[in-house]
């Protein structure tokens, strides 16, 4: 089975064409398989490609631990750039069919070679029942105690819970992120985004993700950050973000949070399955 | 470039073909890159395959950190597979040079299909100065206290500085061996092997590697284990040794210690450098 192996500021994926659905129902165990990454082929998740009857494309995409996860902004920067390099689809904007809903790619083109890919991220809420956090009213800066130290933390929901904290990213122990993802005010936990101003355009973030501890690069915390310090007035609308795996832009706009970012392939591959 | 990804017992190596030697003197910057589990093909090391002139082969390995490895029980087993798969060489005793001198690799060959792979991995000794460890006689079962903690250990030189505690392999805090590897009484560090015995004929070993932590299969870990174990009266000359990472036969011979284990293809693929 061919493969081509990619990654989006270092989140990476293993990506195969599966057109004839074959693979999609054993899904869970193929990612377990090819996922690790001493015994397999190693990935963050696996995507599979297929075809779909609402947009140009179908992406599938399952956890490294066989979950099966509804989206990933890196991974569908992946999975754009793959199927307009393999000509599968050859428009510079692409629609793709997510456990989300459908999501719209729009490629950035300099002589026939993609520079970056734009998606909308879709809506945020700072509804603190659609977060879920236990507050009657929007935590915006609100100041919280954790191992006897003060956090001011602003919560909003972009696909899945998020929290953000802003302060000089060297001051903070990043770790803290796993004692305030586990808070009992929020009952379905939360990612935490340490962020730092560095002006009105750009942002320093490092992320805390729910369940799977200090990563590269969230794509959906990058959103969050940038929500949050536009909601106190920090930074405009467009913001870099720099974060350890590498650079996403987000800009906020009336249709949706529209995020800007790399996909790169590694090599391609075949493997038995 | 094209690649072949291997592992033996879990330790995974990326192997390319370096006929003409050009990657060689550029084998540093090579296995940083290619061994990165994110933004690379992703190895615990780079196996470079090439012409001997006094072995049928010659095996460098640098390790995921760039470092040149003199040799490796997992890569070179890898590697004698590669080889004899590839028709590079077709006969079931490979002799392979490496940076610690010619090995010789004893495939096991069932319908022509290779079921396990041999390895001679030379002589161990017991000398004080040899392993080093700042001690005037042989360190056999010598009482020592860490963090409060009592430890019987037994030392010796396999290659690198092996230290032996035998127990309940679940009663150990494996990664005390962190504080046991940094002791003033090891000026070169040491790795440590937790060891407990199931029968005169089987091991079990968890180790703690100097300089990389937990890992799931040390060759040359479970070789001392096996010897220490015999020297204390606790197991006869051929042993299974069961390791997170899988099973490896180990026997002492008057000519070496012999090591048998397992080398599996992952898949194939194809990388620009």
């Amino acid at each position: 089975m061919r493969f081509i192996k990619m990654h989006g500021n270092g989140n990476d994926f293993i990506l195969i064409e599966d057109f004839h659905k074959n693979l999609l129902k054993r899904g869970e165990e193929i990612a377990k398989r090819l996922c690790d990454r001493h015994y397999g082929i190693g990935g963050d998740g696996l995507i599979l490609i297929s075809g779909s009857e609402v947009a140009d494309i179908k992406m599938d995409i399952f956890n490294a631990d066989g979950s099966y996860a509804s989206m990933c902004g890196n991974g569908i920067r992946c999975l754009a750039k793959n199927i307009y390099i393999e000509g599968i689809c050859n428009r510079d904007r692409i629609k793709i069919e997510t456990g989300d809903g459908i999501k719209e790619a729009i490629l950035g083109l300099k002589s026939g070679e993609i520079t970056d890919i734009t998606i909308n991220m879709g809506m945020h809420s700072f509804d603190p029942k659609q977060i879920p956090v236990l507050c009657t009213e929007e935590v915006i800066n609100k100041s919280i105690k954790v191992n006897e130290k003060i956090y001011d933390i602003t919560s909003l929901f972009m696909g899945v819970p998020h929290t953000v904290i802003f302060g000089n990213i060297e001051d903070f122990d990043i770790l803290e992120g796993g004692h305030i993802e586990k808070l009992s005010l929020f009952p379905q936990g939360t990612n935490v985004n340490f962020c730092e101003i560095l002006s009105r355009d750009r942002i320093k973030v490092k992320t805390w993700e729910r369940g799977a501890g200090i990563t590269l690069a969230c794509g959906t915390g990058s959103c969050a950050s940038v929500i949050a310090a536009n909601k106190v007035g920090l930074v405009d609308n467009r913001v870099q973000v720099d974060l350890p795996g590498g650079v996403l832009f987000i800009e906020i706009t009336s249709n949706g949070i529209m995020m800007t970012g790399p996909a790169e392939i590694v090599y391609k591959g075949e493997v038995n399955l």
